[in-house]
């Protein structure tokens, strides 16, 4: 166990991040490349520290599910070496001069995009954030303060200290990339209240670490929430379009957070349509409300949980609405804010879709499964957004900027 | 005492947030029109209705300064509905397209700005921020949900009602605007739970209020941090251009948050400079570090709390730094993070100082009290954010909104 102190670390990495935040994208990028074939080299001390964690969580009963998360394997480190690749090949988000112009008095205004400060990253047994992380925060020139698990903590010591020592090989701060190894209950809340020292915090877990976040953070942060996202095939949709999105929505990968979790059809095509779909959605578990029933033989009556709920897995609730209103309220009601799709070929319909849905995607005649920072153009995902402060939707590089005012006088002062 | 429960004033504001979001810049200006011209109507009961608010607030023994804010006169009244007025006549800033592409599958790909949703402002006895507030988050889309102070409850009660008046006349929503008359302390603390209901919370107080919020919100939020501003007077510096700069950021207005509160002079300039304005400064209490001391008489020591005070008032600590090195550390280490100057004909130092300084605003031979919404062109301000995510430096209307993707396709699918 470290016997560094969380303020100590913090101290560390503000240090770090004020000269990180002056240098220039090709030593930068250096770092990236040099912490790649780091991460390559070590692949055996990597495996064997994993191996490790991966035995005792084993031991201590952990599901199958966390401990395949945990485990390493040569390809996943392989993966990880060329991810550190690509971030380095992304145009660096710093220095952007966001807009500018010049005022009635002559001063020059400015707004330019610098690094955040300090990036905190809480997150559960995964250790490749810890270099994904660890990455997306050097390129955009952010000290990155990583709180692990203790399940991953032997792998995530052996990443963080071969990423750290690449950071040094390419002259840039090594306390760059700090890995916070007392990983106590207690410490994530003294973790989630460094305010002086984190400028934001990002969860990268489940419900649990959510809540502890609400209930105890005094830092800012944005949150990567559910998605409980819907496709609405409305009357005037082309059918056989709307079967293939809603089976790629659902299907192509149920267990991602922009796959569609209901279906909402609107009552003129539910005669024709839901049968179709029935077979269409062949191995999807199907929860259906009174009037779609009778129309998907084999589908079970759905709650009002159902509608509710982030399946994640071959389950679809399906519904009936009178119109465009019904469906919109439908979302309104259930909806998370994710993504959220109509299909239709009638214009006012997709405006009105468009224009009155509220959430950080909406989509027209498209599966939800392009909101995704890499269906998007952004390159690198450091999450996907639900919240509306700061960055909604898929996160890149640049949400892991801000912008500051820069202004250039010639002696001006306020009469 | 309303007997309306905060849950469903909350409901009530989401559905009018609802409606509101969509609704043209034409009908929301027209409301801010009728209700300036209400506030000037009722601007008799208004003035009663601020009378016992006053009688009660001197009752209980309030601050003269306490009862300033809260005191409404004739010509404050005329001032709130101009308020209003200048509002309407800013640019909407919802529907502007951000960006936009398109992908290589032919996803056309755009941002777009959309209202936050419900705001939420918790603010203490000023009752014009009532009209202010109510008018900022209207222009901008927003169902605005206030929490007031007690002791001004009599007016924004008269002042919230006026303006629901004015925008059921106009064909909106009148739920855009609701006050929480229930002032209890418990009701705050439930108030800034409102999550799910409130998009985004905007504190409109002093240090209590803000400890309030990071303890106990769940709610998004952007705090209007302290100003702790500095003016560095450079090697480099044009010593009469500096001066002026000091007087005017230090004189011109000291109680607001971008005065300057320290002036650092490098110490080839110190003894030329500081002696012209002790001289300058004539009315402003100094405190003077070890080194500045022999050269401001009548200034008396600084301790290491003058550093890091905003003032606020016609006092200013003083230092002198080695080079532009000092000055960067010494900023880093007590500056608030508001609005930083320099002062130079150095081409380097202002280069550097620029990028090194990590503040909302830097300026390069500029006062310190430029740093202002109207001043930089942005029209209303909503606060000025020290905070780094969401909104950094003055906020206007379109800080009160957020980006929201929108994908049209043809029916595409991941492969």
């Amino acid at each position: 166990m470290s016997t560094v102190s969380l303020p100590d670390l913090g101290r560390r990495a503000r240090s770090a991040a004020r000269l990180l935040a002056t240098m220039p994208s090709s030593a930068k990028d250096a770092a990236l490349v040099l912490a790649a074939e780091g991460l390559t080299t070590s692949a055996d001390e990597i495996l064997s520290a994993n191996a490790t964690d991966v035995a005792r969580s084993v031991e201590s009963g952990a599901s199958p599910t966390v401990v395949d998360r945990l485990r390493l394997s040569e390809e996943r480190v392989a993966a990880m070496a060329d991810g550190l690749r690509a971030v380095a090949a992304l145009p660096d988000p710093v220095g952007e001069v966001v807009e500018g112009h010049v005022r009635p008095n002559g001063l020059r205004v400015e707004r330019v995009r610098v690094p955040l400060g300090v990036v905190g990253i809480i997150y559960e047994n995964r250790p490749n954030v810890t270099a994904d992380a660890a990455a997306l925060c050097l390129k955009s020139g952010n000290a990155a303060l990583l709180r692990g698990s203790a399940g991953a903590l032997e792998s995530n010591r052996v990443i963080a200290s071969s990423f750290s020592q690449a950071i040094a090989k390419a002259g840039l701060p090594p306390d760059a990339v700090l890995l916070v190894e007392d990983t106590a209950h207690a410490t994530a809340v003294e973790f989630v209240r460094l305010r002086g020292v984190i400028d934001c915090l990002i969860p990268r877990g489940g419900p649990a670490l959510i809540s502890m976040i609400l209930e105890h953070a005094t830092v800012p942060y944005v949150l990567d929430g559910d998605g409980n996202c819907h496709v609405y095939v409305d009357a005037a949709a082309d059918l056989s379009m709307a079967e293939r999105i809603v089976v790629n929505a659902k299907m192509q990968r149920p267990s991602v957070c922009n796959a569609a979790e209901t279906l909402l059809v609107h009552k003129g095509v539910a005669d024709e349509f839901l049968p179709r779909m029935g077979l269409a959605l062949d191995g999807v578990v199907l929860a259906a409300d009174e009037r779609a029933r009778p129309l998907l033989p084999g589908s079970r009556p759905a709650s009002e949980a159902d509608f509710a709920t982030e399946f994640l897995a071959l389950e679809l609730a399906v519904g009936v609405v009178d119109d465009l209103d019904g469906a919109i309220a439908h979302i309104a009601r259930y909806g998370s804010g994710h993504s959220e799709a109509i299909v239709t070929s009638d214009l006012e319909a997709a405006t009105r879709f468009v224009r009155e849905v509220d959430a950080a995607a909406v989509l027209v005649n498209a599966s939800t499964r392009f909101i995704d920072g890499g269906e998007l153009g952004l390159g690198a995902e450091v999450g996907i957004s639900t919240q509306k402060l700061h960055a909604r939707g898929p996160m890149g590089l640049r949400e892991l900027t801000c912008v500051k005012y820069v202004v250039y006088g010639q002696g001006q002062i306020r009469p």
